[in-house]
């Protein structure tokens, strides 16, 4: 195996592999990096239990810079492999395999002799068909994510919940994810031949928004029995599927109420921020609501014995209904807030300070919910 | 104590101060920031056992704001109150002591009352006359300190290792400071007074330049038997000084040299760098440096068992004297050519294997110096 090959082009690339690899898998030869070299290009691949990656590098386009003098396959350790690749003081690096998986890189007036590892020994990839593929706008696909996979449970005592249940049927995707305590739920339109009802694991989908670029326009998804696949420009992005099932969640999702309030989300992301401060100092982080329908009022208050007390006016837009004494846990409410984006208006409703109440935006009521449970405080 | 002040300003000043507040601190009314206001203005005070710095609002400047309604002093969690300070709504806030230290902050629809201390338990500031000033150009100062507290212990056990020693004379600054490892040593032109040989610990002065904002033209010093203060703008710094006797540097430095090479500093800088990359995996971190004078060559070699090992041939200006094997620690090397700032042209001097060698700026060889000692590899 021997190539010279632009080195910011081949960084761009590593980049995006890198965030499969980790320095505490148990499996040795994954902290590596692979490289693959056909007659077409440069294959990298960085893998870990969860997820896989791989990245292309094609011959045809003349900016790689790409000379192959033979092919053949290496791994090679990945930290330091790209630590080197980084520093090097040339705008195109040479690599050559020499014996015993030693690989000889050089540029300038570096040459780094690296021991890699046989690439016969790295894992096979899955296996995932890609006829019926689904095909999302990337900025929708993030939205989707992003809006649902703040509620996942970072506790493995129920597996599932650590995953997105991705819910896919004539009446388009439904994501949704739960911690119990909290839940997202996002729907958009989209045209499939088939159905699926999958649960991906958060972490999966947070890394796989991360490798997505802003100039990535589309993303296909291909799904076998435990495996997804994504896959845009020249990136393949594996994920393992969570066995299992997932928990019906359309009977947690109030339908009435009896205290409604609308506001700025930006507004009532401040107010809330500002409450948490103390919050955050007390034993159960809990800040409580209180409406006076008949005064026109709503005050949010936070208080730590140790530091002290907070007590904020919202600034709503309307309030409708009955009075209410509702606590919750600040974080998720901003969690929540954060997820619509910007200055979204939003309504939030409440049924009683025991049942759960929900934030949606003003123009998208029917698609996307979040849902608070409050804690009980007497 | 009451008043109301411009958001903004106050953060400005309180962003000074809080450098000098710890949360690790034993004695609890430290990790408060003391607020007094009287007449002409407030100050803010911040101190651990080590520094303690002052920052003034005065009344007179219109930009501040600064509404007074009565005078007195408190002492706030420092931690909370800035956090609060930070996030509150509107451009002013109103603060004011009620009974038993509580005290309100008011700000748009945000009201917090906070838990604080008695301003009496605060511990006194450092008295130090003020008479026999030295006055240091900014960017000069900032220069001295950070060409030489790069060579400061880390190291408990001599305590005099962790400061920077200040040598003002007839001869102007000497500031030098070493960990015996290695040695950095800078001379500025200043006229004095007053003889002066003291130890100020080098946290202190790293500290103190990040105080210093880029607009600060001048900043003077004073000095009495174990405090020191710097004063500019609005701003009193103060450091306690190490106790003790600084050992006598100046026949460390070489006078004679074998061989000698010039560099552009950043040139040999990145060889450094990518040298280093495999020596942080080897337990003892060292690169030998192999100068062959016939050749006109000088070339690093690292190495880790583990990972592999590297060449990198040197780009010099210019090489005289003798042939040389020469093993150092290259994190030594990389922070001296740090200390020179951009693309300055180097001399490195060496007299044998095992003696100390020596980087100086070549416009300025009589005024700055930097030594670092060899490692013996056989």
């Amino acid at each position: 195996m021997k190539f010279s090959i632009d080195r910011t082009k081949f960084i761009n690339q590593t980049n995006n592999v890198q965030r499969a690899i980790s320095s505490k898998t148990t499996i040795p030869i994954l902290t590596g990096m692979k490289l693959d070299l056909a007659e077409n290009g440069l294959t990298i691949t960085g893998s870990n239990s969860d997820i896989s990656i791989t990245s292309f590098i094609s011959k045809e386009d003349a900016d790689n810079d790409l000379t192959i003098e033979s092919l053949g396959s290496i791994v090679l350790p990945a930290k330091f492999f790209n630590e080197i690749i980084k520093k090097l003081p040339g705008d195109n690096f040479n690599l050559e395999v020499l014996d015993n998986n030693q690989t000889l890189i050089t540029s300038g007036v570096s040459e780094f002799t690296i021991n890699g590892l046989d690439a016969n020994n790295y894992p096979h990839l899955p296996e995932v068909a890609t006829e019926n593929q689904l095909i999302f706008p990337t900025d929708l696909f993030k939205e989707v994510v992003n809006q649902t996979v703040i509620a996942v449970s970072n506790q493995e005592s129920r597996p599932v919940l650590t995953g997105v249940n991705f819910i896919i049927n004539a009446d388009g995707l439904t994501s949704v994810a739960t911690d119990s305590h909290r839940l997202a739920q996002r729907k958009i339109d989209i045209t499939s031949d088939e159905e699926y009802n999958l649960i991906i694991p958060g972490k999966s989908l947070t890394e796989l928004v991360r490798t997505i670029s802003d100039s990535v326009k589309e993303i296909s998804m291909s799904i076998s029995e435990n495996q997804v696949l994504f896959n845009f420009d020249n990136v393949m992005f594996y994920s393992r599927l969570l066995d299992g099932r997932y928990p019906e969640t359309d009977r947690l999702i109030p339908d009435d109420s009896s205290t409604t309030l609308t506001f700025d989300s930006s507004n009532l992301l401040s107010s809330v921020e500002r409450a948490s401060l103390l919050s955050h100092e007390s034993r159960n982080n809990v800040i409580k609501l209180v409406i006076k329908a008949a005064d026109n009022k709503a005050t949010l208050f936070g208080n730590s014995p140790e530091v002290g007390t907070v007590e904020e006016a919202l600034d709503f837009k309307t309030l409708e209904g009955e009075d209410l004494d509702i606590s919750f846990n600040p974080d998720y409410l901003k969690d929540a807030l954060r997820s619509f984006g910007g200055n979204t208006e939003v309504e939030i409703s409440f049924t009683s300070a025991l049942h759960p109440f929900t934030i949606r935006p003003m123009e998208n009521k029917d698609t996307f919910v979040q849902l608070i449970t409050p804690v009980r405080t007497f």
